[in-house]
């Protein structure tokens, strides 16, 4: 049994990862913590959560003797712990975003604070198990960074192209559920704002943007991106279309181009001929796919890309556990195929 | 032109108000206070109305020269300066519950605080027009209670029959929207928690059983109530559905008497073999009535009552409006008929 | 491993059905028939389900090798193929009407058809697994007559405590989700008229009181129901919120009354001082369920029992399963607790 | 008083028609046509309109004494019965799509039937009153071809600007309420299908593409278009993102050409540094416009505009009103403002 730790479990992140866990058979849920909830059990916080355990404070010496501790706090807390953590050889799944973004400088730029761990943001692994070689590097990792949920939506749409592309800037053009805004007390999160509403926000400004765009220049660096994201009048769901260029490559090459990527994918559904859509993915720890040609040329013709994912799975909690699950060399899928 | 002030404009109710004052042809919206708001213009704050003029604080001297002054604020603000604008000749009309309840005894257990001015609770009115007889009471008021959205949707549904029915506890199984909460920063008031989900609360602990029970009694002092709210994922709307026993009638009868009882009144609409919807009374200042006998038999059976009003506006702020007009004797709908 | 046939697999409850039986580890789905989908494989129909088997016609010799039959099928195919599936010893788990209500004349009133079996009708025992002795009529039955969801819900709120009371109209208000009304295309039924609405239907004219009250007054002949239904904005759930008149026992009493029928049955959570949620028993096999006193005084008091299900699983399809398991031998919850 | 009929009243186009001229202070609702609600009055259809008058056969002889005639009906009907109402001097302003493609072989091609009238297609008037000298010419129109949703949404958003921009792909990213879909009886319409979902839909094959391209290349022939028209679960609202290369010119210019061009246009409202909602603009005939830069160079850079209507008023229905009063000398906002 792996003995997990979860700090910050009274988010919608936290409340969708004790759900996981606490189903996943190799896993004993053994600390949890809340500032928010401390003393109290975890079931009478959640209702559908049948475990007894109370919520204890964030610190070093309650999560020191865990194999595995996960962070589901607000950006800061991580970079606060990891040093003593993995010190303690604890491993280290953070889905906040601490440990992103490769240059401290450009982190601390969006982020607006200092960060509290520099030196060890090079040891971390961005958690993205499906881009080509990083399963290996999260295999081997103390700290991984898990990925936003724009940025799992959008790096899965690219990745398989990016190398065949020439410099560009690519649209991406997404649509979030309100939970995508966390559990957070802002009137405009209230629910008669948010029923019956889309509208666009933070366009230029969102900082999913850095991180994504340092990820794809990781592939590409000749490669931009326009970022503008969108809120909808659901609970829950991310889903992208990407518009770009594409040169020589008709749209059957390229989704052979994907097929091959993906072929041992088990979470990366490539589908043709017909549309993502938000209700198939919602609970599921999968990423649907789908390509479309804007015109009949086979050369320089614009692409639309579409994917569809959970934001609070595999946006975030349900890709933390398939980390984990590398990590300690069980199937990639143990505890994610029935959500 | 009549010069209106309204105290806590930043509610949900303080918006519709504005939004249906800011239409009316006799009205001059001369001053909006907003403790949160202070010194922001209300377009700013509210983007689909259009009036440049700025919140200010609610103080008795930027109050005093306005013919009427409508409390839309929380519970304890408007019995705190009721008395200073009385002094001055300014009628009041109280969205919050501070002169609802006839008996200051009753109103103190149930809102936990000490009451502002006992002395002008008899100088109040229900503000509830359609109770016959209730509208010349309201024309001469200085002090209009306006009633809450749960009471408003059950006196309607009673008031014709309270008369001819026996001793009983007449059960009110309601429904009403999420709005119906108020802007409050609860984590259950948020748009996850509150999409596709229904549920009771507050059984016999709600403060809107009270002040129905005080209505009632002056009219039959041998009903009692059993009052059961729910919450529902809409926006806005209340839905109440009445049980009760009566007596030596036939649905036909009574059918009969709710016409006569309403025929003057153009806001309720008593609709015979069909059902109300919260769809067709939203954003309206109606109500929707209709009656279903539940067993065959002529005498001693049991009666179905039910009715829809927009919790927001025939449920507040419409409602306060339909007083205004009467207390300044412009046409009862005025301003109130296309909202 | 068990062979499994489905009739009607074109509905919600049918798409559910095999959702949850593709999981089910004892389970070989061999035949699936939809006259709607005929020759297309199921995975291209619901997306979601990676079964790539054709529906075929639904017809005996296609079925006749399964070890049961489940009929997710419109009223009246069940009863049209029964006889002869029985006779071949296939078991049936039928969950439309056809075998829900014990006297034929009242199920041919409220169905308006002629019944195609009646002889069958007394061989038939009604699923719900819960009621006291009814695991082990399930086990040894041929044709399982699947409640209705409405009735589930009532029934479960209800049946601890019949024996207890006396002769009474016990009071229904329940409120369900528009997947309730089934995948027919009715314009009532559409996304808009749907959303942000509230409504009652169908008083005194639903087909599932008389099936609740069939069973009710096998436990109680002096008991009577008032059932009136309502539609609300949400896809999924039942929420039913029951009055009725106890004496000479107090709330504690019933309470443990409660505690005691259930004791044994892990689909029954029995809570205490909260209030059931939609939200929370959705996408579950569970029902919740809370009691409420109206009144202080320990005898002669109304009392209010809640309780809440998903319409499509615990209401129908999970509660097929459940039945299925208890035919074949297996734990009542196998393939049921994680959907 | 303007003798108006309404063609085909039952879908969600013609309710909304039917409600706004209801409340029209100069116009005489005469003829109310519907082939599904023929013999029933209005009020019995729709609940919340007080009209009794009874839906009648569509016929010329019912509708040619009216001063004007809207067509609401499914294509294909309005170019059947055009020539003889224009003969007997009845404008017509068409909400269907009959007339609203200048060429009548992209319009056979794209509706797939032969067009009954196309000498009439010249002398009708596309009806976006909006977009400049466009007024004169529906001021004397006997025809005018009301403008599609998604036309009307993208054609405000890009007008100003076309005059100044290079040959270019256009990209529009769209969503839509599901009211757009109109009330068809397609399963995929329901309620539980569409309520919290989001998906694309006919990438490069919906009919509004030809629609807007071809008003688009009157202005600058060298712009493409790539529309990718999404669905939202909500009831109504159109959300138009589009993506576009401006050189030359800051976003300061570019808003003083928006302020410019949409002076005197009282239901557009150019916003600066806000994002549009659909939340504002639904229940309204208004269009909400934002401009954002992506980049931060002057020149050569990627511009974002966004649009917000309601698809049922401004993109259909208030605008087709809008028409009318411009068509008979009105004031173009006259039962218009408080929908």
């Amino acid at each position: 049994m792996i003995s997990v730790g979860i700090v910050g479990a009274s988010g919608y992140t936290g409340e969708e990862l004790v759900k996981i866990l606490s189903m996943h058979p190799d896993v004993s849920l053994d600390v949890l913590t809340s500032r928010t909830h401390v003393g109290k059990s975890v079931c009478d916080v959640y209702k559908d959560i049948e475990i007894t355990k109370e919520f204890q404070e964030p610190e070093i010496d309650n999560l020191s003797n865990c194999d595995v501790v996960f962070f589901a706090s607000p950006n800061g807390v991580a970079m606060s712990m990891a040093e003593e953590l993995v010190e303690k050889k604890v491993k280290i799944i953070d889905i906040s975003a601490d440990f992103r973004i490769s240059d401290v400088n450009v982190w601390e730029k969006w982020y607006g604070q200092k960060h509290g761990c520099p030196e060890l943001i090079e040891n971390s692994i961005y958690g993205l198990p499906e881009i080509k070689n990083q399963k290996e590097k999260i295999a081997d990792a103390k700290i991984v960074a898990n990925p936003g949920c724009y940025p799992t939506s959008s790096l899965l749409s690219l990745a398989p192209l990016l190398t065949s592309i020439d410099k560009q800037r690519i649209i991406i053009n997404a649509t979030s559920g309100i939970s995508g805004a966390g559990r957070n007390l802002n009137p405009d999160l209230l629910f008669a704002p948010g029923t019956e509403n889309y509208q666009a926000y933070a366009i230029a400004k969102h900082r999913h943007y850095p991180e994504m765009l340092d990820q794809i220049n990781l592939l590409n660096k000749d490669i931009d991106l326009l970022f503008v994201p969108h809120l909808s009048s659901i609970e829950r769901g991310i889903y992208s279309t990407h518009y770009l260029t594409v040169k020589n490559l008709n749209l059957d090459n390229i989704y052979q181009i994907y097929y091959n990527y993906y072929k041992d994918c088990e979470f990366v559904q490539v589908i043709d001929k017909t549309f993502p859509k938000v209700a198939q993915v919602n609970h599921t720890n999968n990423c649907m796919l789908s390509l479309f040609a804007s015109s009949e040329s086979d050369d320089d013709f614009n692409l639309v890309i579409i994917s569809a994912i959970d934001n609070l799975i595999k946006g975030a909690s349900g890709q933390a556990v398939q980390n984990m699950n590398i990590m300690f060399s069980l199937s990639e899928s143990k505890g994610l195929t029935n959500l």
